[in-house]
C-alpha cells in the first residue's frame, strides 16, 4: 500500500511541511529510515538521525525546530509518538487478514463457530466449544471440551486451552500459553508420597486481555482463576489456581503469583517479581522487579521492592545502606579501637 | 450425575444432618453455593458463608456447631477437607474418558500402542515408541523415537518428548511440557565461539511423576537425567542436563536446577529458587521462595533461605537487621559524633 | 554401529594400552559402563571407577597412571574430554537423519522449500516462506508467512515462528520455543485502561545460534530484535523487543532480559538474572546468577553481582558482610552500653 504526504498528514490531522506529493509505502526506524519510508521524531535524543535518515517522510512534534537542513518531508503533529502509534494501526490494518477454516483443523461435530472465523492447519475443536464471531485462531491450537471464546479474540499458533476454560472478548493469547493446566495441590500421605487432589475448576478470562507466549494460568481447585478485564500479562508468567488479578493490572515477564492469592485493579508488578500465595494486593499497587512479596498489601498506591518487598523508599535507603556496608563495618572496627585505647575493658 | 445426601454420606461415612434427599449435581466454594450444588466448610474463617450459602448439601465437621440458623443440610464427618477431596474424585471420574486412536494422528509403523489407548488428533508417534496400556495422549503430542510411556500416564495437548526418553506409569504430563531437549553444554573456542558437546543421553521419569505446564527437563549428556518416583514439578520450571531429583521431592513454579546437581528425597524447594550446578542436597531440605543455593547442603532436613541462600533462622535474623539498617547506621553515626566530642582526634 | 578399539584410537590420534580389537556399539559415563560400550576419564575425582567399570574402552589422558589394574582397553589421547566430545558426534553422526517432507505437513503454495529438506507431520508452513538446503524441521512447528530459515537449521517439535522473522543458518531452536510474539508495548489510556501498541518488527537470528526450549524473543515494536552469530540461549529466557545480544554471548536458563537493551559480544549472564530495559551492556561482562541489572555497564570485561547487582568482587564482601550482621549490631549494641557506662548522656 502506498500513502502520500498529504494523506497522511489528513490522518495524523498534521501539517505537512515539504513535499506533499512523496510517496512511501513502510514505516522504519528513523535511523534505519530507506526511500519509500515513513519515520518519527519524539524524544529529542535522537535528533541527530533526522539529518541523516534516508526516509522520505518524518512525523514530528509540531514546534520542532531543526538546526540543520532536513532532505525528508516533514509532517508536523500534536504528539509525534502518538501518532506513530496510529500509523503503526493504519499500515496493520492493511495486511490481508487470515479467514476461513481449514480443511486440516479438526472440529467436533457439537462445536460451534460464528461468522468469519478463521481456524488454521491442525488446530482441534472438543466437543461442545463455543467460538464467536471474527475470531482468528492459527494452526496447532488446542481447544478442549466446552471452551468459550469470546468475539474478536485471536488464538496464536500452539496455544493450549484446556476443557471448560472461558476467554473473553478482543483478547489475545500468544503462542505457548496454556490455560487451565491442573493447579499444583496435593495432601501428603503418611509415607511422605503425595496425593493429587482434583483440580475441577476452571479459568476465566475477561474481555481485552492479552497473555504473553508460554505463560502459564492453572485452573482453579473448585470455582474459577480469574483474569479481569484489561489485565495485559507479559511472556513466561505462571499464575496459579484460585488467583485472581484485577481489572488493567499489568504484569510483566517471568512473574509467578502462587495460589489463591488475589492482586488488585490498576497495579503495575514488574519483571521476575513473586508474590506469596493466600495474600492480597490492593489497587494501584506497584511491585519492584525481582521482588518477593510475602505479606498482603492492605493500602492502595503503595510501591514496593526487594525480597522481601518493603516500601519502595526504605527498599531504596536500605540498598544505599547495603552498598556502603563495607564502609559502616570499618567505622565500628575504628569505633571500638578509638574505645579500647581510651578505656581497654 | 445426580447423588444424594444420603448417598453421599455413605461413600464419606458421614452422618446426614437434614434431608437426606435433596439432590446434588455438582461441586460448588460455599461462597458460590446454588441449589443443587455441595460444598464444604473446613476453616472456621468461612463459617460465616455456612448460614448464605445457597448450596443444597455442606460437607462439615463432625464436631461443626453453627451459631445462627442453617438452611443446607449438612453431611458430618471426621474430616471436611479430606471428605472433599474424595468429592473432587467421586465427580472427576465419572467425566467422559477419552479413548481410541484418531485417525488423525500420525504413528510410525514399528511404534507399538498397548491397550486402551487414546491417542489424540495431530498427535506424532516416533518409530519403536512403546506406550503402555489405559494411556491417554491429548491431540498435538510430539514422542519422537525409541519413546517409552507407562501404563496410565496423561499426556496433555502439545507435550514434546524427544527421542530415547522413557516416562514410567502414572505419570500426568500438562501442556507444553518439553522432555529430553539438548543439555546447555558448549565448548569454547580459541576465536571466542563455542562448539556444541553433542548430548546422546536422555531423561528418565520413574512413575507417579507430575509435571506442569511449560516445565523444560534435559537429556543428559551422557547417561540419564532422572527423576525419581512421586516426584511433583510444577509449572515453568528448568530441569538442566544430568540432574537427579529424589523421591516425592516437590518443586514449585520457576525453579531453576543448574547441570548435574543431585537432589535428594522428601525435598521442598519453593517458588523461583535457583540451585546451582554439580551440588548435592540432602534429602527432607527445605529451599524458601527466591532462593539461591550455591554450596551443596549435606545435613538432612534443613531449611534455608536467601541469596544466597544459609539456615533459614539465620536468613529470618538477617532480614529483621537489614530491614533496620537505616537505623543502625544513625545509630553509628551518633556513636561517632559522641566519641569526637569525648575525645577528638 | 560397531567400531574397534584400534579404529577409534586412530580417529582420536591417540594410543591403545590393551586389546585393540575390543569392539563397541556404544557411549557409557564410566561409572555406567558395560561390556561393548566406551566411556572416557578426564577428572581425576572419577579415578576410582576405572578400576570397576564394565566399559570395554577407557578413553584416558596420554599421561594416566592406574593405581590398580584395569580390565578395560585404554586409549591414551592428549586430553581426554575433549576427545569424547569427538566420539559424541561421532556416534551421533551415525544415527539414521530424518528426511522428506511429510505428506501430513502443510506448506502454502508461495513457499519454496530447499533440497534435502525434513519437514515433519502436522507442520505448517506460511506463504512466501523461504527455507534453505539441509534444513530438518520436526512435527508440529508453525512458520507464519515470510518467514525466512536458513541451510543446516534445525527446529525441533513445536516451535512456533511467527510471520516476517528470519532464521540464519545452522541454527538449532528447541521445542516450545517462540519467536516473534509481540513485544509487551501498551499506551496508559486516561480510563486507566490500556490501548495495544502494534508491533510491526520482526525478529533476526544470526548463523550458529541455540536457543533452549520454552524460550521466548519478541518481535521489534518497529525494525528488528537481534539475536547475533553464535549466540546461546538456554531454557525458558526471555528476550524482550527491539533487544540486541552482541557474537557469541551465552545467556543461561531462566534470565530475562528487558526491552531495547542491548547486551555487547561474548558476555556470560548466569540463570535467573534479570536485566532491565534500554541498557547497554559492554563486551566481555559476565553477570551473575540471579543478578538485577539496572544501570548501563560501559566498561568491558567486568564481573556484576546480586540485586541490584554491583561489581563482583564489592558483591562479594558485601555478602560476607551481610551473614554477619547480626554480630555487627551486637558490636554496635556493646559500644552503646561502654559509652553510655562511660559518659551516660
Amino acid at each position: 500500500m502506498e500513502l502520500t504526504a498529504r494523506q497522511i498528514a489528513e490522518t495524523l490531522h498534521g501539517r505537512v511541511d515539504g513535499n506533499p506529493d512523496v510517496i512511501v509505502s513502510k514505516l522504519a526506524k528513523i535511523e534505519e529510515g530507506t526511500p519509500g519510508s515513513i519515520s518519527f521524531l519524539a524524544n529529542p535524543l535522537y535528533e541527530d538521525y533526522i539529518y541523516k535518515t534516508g526516509a522520505s517522510i518524518v512525523v514530528v512534534n509540531e514546534n520542532f525546530e531543526g538546526s540543520h537542513p532536513i532532505s525528508a518531508t516533514l509532517i508536523r503533529v500534536e504528539n509525534a509518538y502518538t501518532s506513530f502509534a496510529q500509523l503503526l494501526e493504519i499500515f496493520n490494518r492493511l495486511k490481508p487478514a487470515k479467514s476461513g477454516i481449514s480443511p486440516y483443523a479438526f472440529i467436533s461435530k457439537s462445536a460451534k463457530t460464528g461468522e468469519n472465523v478463521y481456524l488454521g492447519e491442525f488446530s482441534y475443536v472438543g466437543e461442545d466449544v463455543v467460538i464467536g464471531n471474527n475470531v482468528t485462531i492459527y494452526p496447532q491450537v488446542y481447544l478442549g471440551d466446552h471452551v468459550i471464546i469470546g468475539d474478536h479474540t485471536t488464538l496464536h499458533a500452539g496455544v493450549k486451552i484446556y476443557n471448560d476454560c472461558v476467554i473473553g472478548s478482543h483478547c489475545i493469547l500468544h503462542s505457548g500459553v496454556v490455560i487451565g493446566a491442573d493447579g499444583f495441590g496435593f495432601a501428603s500421605q503418611p509415607g511422605k508420597e503425595y496425593k493429587k487432589i482434583i483440580q475441577s475448576g476452571n479459568v476465566v478470562i475477561e474481555d481485552d486481555v492479552e497473555i504473553g507466549a508460554n505463560t502459564t494460568i492453572d485452573r482453579a481447585t473448585l470455582g474459577s482463576t480469574k483474569i479481569h478485564r484489561g489485565v495485559k500479562l507479559d511472556n513466561l508468567i505462571q499464575i496459579a489456581h484460585n488467583v485472581e488479578i484485577g481489572e488493567n493490572t499489568v504484569i510483566v515477564a517471568q512473574v509467578g503469583v502462587a495460589g489463591s492469592t488475589k492482586i488488585g485493579k490498576n497495579c503495575i508488578i514488574a519483571g521476575q517479581a513473586g508474590i506469596v500465595g493466600h495474600l492480597s494486593v490492593a489497587d494501584n499497587t506497584i511491585i519492584g522487579a525481582q521482588s518477593g512479596v510475602e505479606k498482603s498489601i492492605r493500602e492502595s498506591g503503595g510501591a514496593y521492592l526487594g525480597s522481601p518487598a518493603v516500601e519502595a523508599g526504605k527498599a531504596r535507603r536500605n540498598i544505599v545502606h547495603l552498598r556502603n556496608i563495607d564502609n559502616l563495618v570499618k567505622r565500628v572496627n575504628e569505633l571500638e579501637r578509638r574505645m579500647n585505647k581510651e578505656k581497654p575493658e
